[in-house]
């Protein structure tokens, strides 16, 4: 029987996480769920996130008989993994730690950067993961960056490409002088957020020569495949399945979508998870 | 006995309305609701958003005696004004045929542009409003101004303002090209967003020489200062009262809530209207 690995987020941006899933853990059955109807999460308090975070994970493992959830939300994982882990009887994987041990892994310094959106930067939780692993590292918010992936301005190049260039400059140089002040010598840059792997080919070009840009998205796949492999006998039976699941009004879901997933989402399903 | 004028939006953008109506009604009492908890309304469905703005319109009227709302939102005055009217038993305003008589008032050619969220666009809203009023009008979504605003990127002559600038001239390009192939000659633009007042400047700025620009704030503002003195005495009482509340973490409406005010808030009182 094919096992299901349960996929979260508070929208669709999680789609990149499930993208990069696909591409190590093809022979498991997917189901994705956004909750679409009470995004977003950043500007909501730690209880009203860890309920509906709760809420999300119990419908993957009860309705949708997930043995393993990886959490593709920041915010989530950075304020209610806990909360998560409480709710249900599997394992349960967020993005912050992979994203952390990938930079442990890439950074010669030891001290590395991390954008993200405001919750994630104000809950310090990359910075609080990075520091167990012996790194120091420099948070900044970066709240333009989700409105401009979902515009679809990432094209470099471009007109709209080159403003969101010039976007991402301002950010990292207000994040390289702030680390300058402070005496840190980064030289790898965390992307803590599930819309910023669409603005990877704007940040290689934006940072300096020598940074390593790591993609918090890919290391939670890969973080997910290790620990899958370890419990599955891995018979690849043909192309994954997936199933697409979110709380409210699905268009911009779709309309968006198949550019975080790199493929089709097909029919999103719409579920009713209260208040 | 001094009057209650509720005032409600799904965040703290309609402090700039609000910030219009103390101009004009400073003898009344003011009670403000943000439904920060469950915003954006924008992205959520009709249903959803009918039920949260009666709700909110119920709590403005019940629990704070307010004789007269106004709906400082334009996705809740596009989506849900029939809603609210049936929730409670004071008289109600919206935001956007007050927006819309103002371009009636201003426009010589009968057509107009419109720039607004992704919800107050899709929703037609203000073409249909205008329509009545014997205007043709030209919606377009600006996703990108909110945030702008709220990082602050709002300063004519700054880097930061310079970037927020092509970003208006880049929608700014796209609806007059619009309207230049639909065959229209629009001479006035309503911003029918209540965060778009603070990127007046940079919008004057960017539109053609001839063309007026109308905040559909002010406008609000000024119908509500005419309704509200054909029923009150009109005494004025030393500086308007402002209490403000909102369903969420008040961090984020007590750092950017003054901005929008033009003066402090003061204390955000946190209200609970469940899930």
């Amino acid at each position: 029987m094919t096992p299901t690995i349960g996929v979260f987020d508070s929208g669709f941006g999680g789609l990149t996480v499930l993208r990069a899933l696909l591409a190590r853990i093809p022979q498991a059955r997917f189901a994705f769920l956004g909750d679409t109807a009470r995004l977003p999460y950043g500007s909501k308090s730690r209880r009203t996130i860890a309920r509906y975070a709760a809420e999300s994970a119990q419908f993957l493992v009860r309705e949708q008989a997930a043995e393993f959830l990886v959490i593709a939300c920041n915010t989530a994982s950075a304020l209610a993994l806990d909360a998560i882990q409480d709710a249900v009887s599997v394992p349960v994987l967020g993005v912050i730690h992979p994203g952390a041990a990938a930079a442990r892994a890439a950074s010669h310094t030891g001290d590395v950067l991390v954008i993200a959106t405001d919750a994630t930067v104000h809950s310090h939780a990359y910075a609080a993961a990075c520091q167990e692993l012996g790194l120091r590292a420099l948070e900044k918010a970066c709240p333009l960056l989700v409105p401009l992936v979902e515009e679809g301005w990432t094209e470099p190049g471009t007109h709209k490409g080159a403003i969101t260039a010039q976007v991402i400059e301002t950010y990292l140089a207000e994040l390289l002088s702030e680390s300058a002040r402070t005496g840190l010598k980064p030289d790898t840059l965390v992307l803590g957020c599930t819309h910023y792997p669409l603005l990877r080919p704007l940040m290689e070009a934006a940072v300096p020569a020598e940074m390593r840009v790591i993609d918090s998205a890919e290391s939670a796949a890969e973080a997910a495949s290790r620990l899958f492999s370890a419990v599955e006998t891995g018979q690849a039976a043909g192309p994954a399945e997936i199933a697409c699941f979110a709380t409210d009004s699905t268009e911009k879901f779709e309309r968006l979508g198949s550019r975080f997933l790199g493929r089709p989402t097909g029919t999103i399903q719409l579920v009713d998870l209260g208040g």
